[in-house]
Formats: structure tokens, C-alpha cells, sequence
């Protein structure tokens, strides 16, 4: 299965993941293909149940290991039931999140480590990785403003920020290991520079 | 953490685990003590809600990896926030179900292989095992009988047999790889004497 028209887009909290996922699918139909969209958690009728059941226990939390097998169960299915036929039927695949998401944010935001984390990606996908992962990089104080529509953190997003900053320094550890398929793309430009950033990296690695 | 007064039972259906339970209960009992008595999937309020998920999921299907990723997730909540605080006070555990149940149910039955589902019981627990479990064997005609109330199986019941086959060969070599820790019990005898020989095993690991 040829996995390089699966592409990731990764990013903390106001990184533009969505505007990304526009420039992306715009460029993409503008070859004459449609992209699958799709996300993480979710994706599959079981994983909006456990997403659900995610959102449910933000409150009342749950266990770090809890929450990132949940992950991966949610990823199984949508690995096998909607991304894998889509590459094996040759089209393009945009999936807003997936494993990465989960070495950022469970190994490192919550502390399990990305390294543990990533023995579950091994477990359940092997060698099969996304073949571009377009990580939105941006100052988490600037990412938190953005997402909150204002300048000043108030004390919970002060303590919010310290655990985005271990997410962000888990991408960063991501990103240098595996530089060939993680583009990082300076998300605190303006958005028409982002763009031209993301056009011009997909432009490098499929127009030849 | 001592994990010797941490038992569990296994058994594929109609094994008779409900009155291993009781026996294991009064045996306890009489000595004084009270053990905690839990089951899986289930045993806090994330594992009731993802026993509902998997239930739910019965008819429409989920890919084993994901199944069994949201048995270990439920696993991870329960031994953390139930198991573990219990053993920590000193108290007796007996669960209805634990890993090997994994082991048996997706890696043997769902065919996901007894070594790749052990994987992830290392992931979450590394050295961390009952202190003794509880097999509850018998021949797999014999237990959906006793379970189904009748003699003879239909169509339905005979593809089940041949998934519970594979559940019974997991246990079986769960139980040739680890047999100071795996007691067989032969479940296929009257209950008189299935009481007897749970009752002889607590004695001999117990009584000195």
C-alpha cells in the first residue's frame, strides 16, 4: 500500500489546522482529485463514541494510559475501516490529527513519554506512516491568544500553557527525527504566508 | 507492591466462574478478611461506559485491534484507580476477568495471536501479574450447553464453538507458559468437587 498521498496536518491549540486543511484540499482539486477528509479522534461511528466518552471525562479525567489506548482503539478502527481502503483505492488521504497527535499529547503533555507512546504506534501500524505530515509550529502564548480571541492568559490558561509547551517540545523531538516526513511550516506568519509555505512544500514533493 | 492476594478466573462460558467467585469469597472470609471483588471489562465508570461500547458494537463488528485496545484501556483505569489502591492497603483482589482473558478472547478467538495481545499486557503492566489465577477448563461442547440450558447446539452455537476452541487453546498456553502462576481447574466435574479443588489450591498457596 502506497502510503505518500497520506497526509497529516499536526499543530497545537490556534496552529490553523483548519485554514491548513483548506490550502491543502484546494491544492489537491486543483490537479482534478478529491481528497477523503477526515480526523482524530473520530472518523468512524466508534470513534465518535469514544470521542464522546474522551470529552465526557474531561471533568472527571482519566488515567494517561487510559486515555491514549482509547486513542489508538479509536485509530484502529479508522486506520482499517476508512483511511487504508482510500490509499489502496489510490485517492488522497487528509487526516486532521493522527499517531502524532497522540506522542504530543499523551507522551508528552501527559507525561507517558513519547518514546512509550510510540511502542502503541509500532504495535498497531508497524512501518505504515502518513508520507507528509505538515506540523503548524507557533509560540503557545500566541496560539492560546489566538484560540481564546485575546491577548492576556488568564491562571488556568496559564497552567494550560505549560502543558502545550510540553506537547510543543514533544513535535519539535518528532519533527527532528523524522525530518523527511514532518514539515514544520511557521504558523505565526500571516495566513497567506502560511499558505504559500504549505503550496510550496507540496509543490516540492509532487510536482515532478 | 505485593500482587499474591490478587486473584483472577478465567474460563471460557458455562465454566462456572460466578460460583469460583463465591468460593474464593467465603474461603477468604473465613479467614477474616474481605476481599474486593471486581469483574472486566468494567469495574469503574470508564469501563462500565466502554463494556456499553463494546457491547453496543456486538452486532455492527470492530476490527480486533481496536476491541482489544479498548479492553486494555478499561484494563488501564481499573488496575490504576481500583486494583492497585486495594493491593496497596493489603487487601485480597479478586477479579472476574483480567488480561489473560485479552490473551484468550482477541489474541486466541479473534486471531490477533496470543504474543501480539501479550504486548500490550507488558506495555501496561510490565512485571505486574496476578498472584494466582484461576482456569476454569472444560470442553467447549459441555460449556455452551450448561450455558444455553440445552443439550444439543445449532448452527449458531456451532460456529461459536469453534471460536471458543481457539479462546480454550489460548488458555491452554497461557497455562503451559506460566504454571505457578495459571491453576487449570477441571470445570467439567460435578460442583461439589470443582469447590474441593479450588479450595485444596488456596490451601496449599495460602495456608503457611
Amino acid at each position: 500500500m502506497d502510503t505518500r498521498r497520506f497526509i497529516t496536518i499536526e499543530g497545537t491549540e490556534g496552529a490553523g489546522k483548519t485554514s491548513a486543511l483548506t490550502t491543502l484540499r484546494d491544492w489537491i482539486a486543483a490537479r482534478g482529485d478529491e481528497p477523503l477528509i477526515t480526523r482524530e479522534p473520530g472518523g468512524t461511528g466508534l470513534g465518535e463514541e469514544l470521542r464522546r466518552v474522551l470529552l465526557g471525562h474531561r471533568e472527571r479525567g482519566m488515567t494517561a494510559e487510559a486515555e491514549v489506548l482509547l486513542m489508538f482503539a479509536a485509530r484502529a478502527e479508522h486506520f482499517e475501516t476508512v483511511i487504508r481502503p482510500a490509499l489502496q483505492a489510490g485517492r488522497w488521504v487528509i487526516c486532521d490529527r493522527f499517531t502524532d497527535a497522540s506522542l504530543a499529547y499523551q507522551g508528552g503533555g501527559r507525561g507517558l513519554g513519547v518514546e512509550r507512546v510510540r511502542e502503541l504506534a509500532d504495535w498497531l501500524l508497524g512501518d505504515l506512516t502518513p508520507g507528509l505530515t505538515l506540523w503548524l509550529d507557533l509560540p503557545v502564548e500566541l496560539g492560546l491568544a489566538r484560540a481564546a480571541g485575546r491577548s492576556t492568559p488568564d491562571r488556568f490558561e496559564s497552567e494550560q500553557q505549560r502543558f502545550f509547551e510540553w506537547v510543543r517540545s514533544a513535535y519539535a523531538q518528532i519533527a527532528r527525527a523524522e525530518p523527511e516526513r514532518v514539515c514544520r511550516v511557521d504558523a505565526a506568519q500571516p495566513l497567506d504566508r502560511v499558505q504559500r509555505a504549505i503550496t510550496a512544500i507540496l509543490a516540492a514533493r509532487f510536482n515532478d
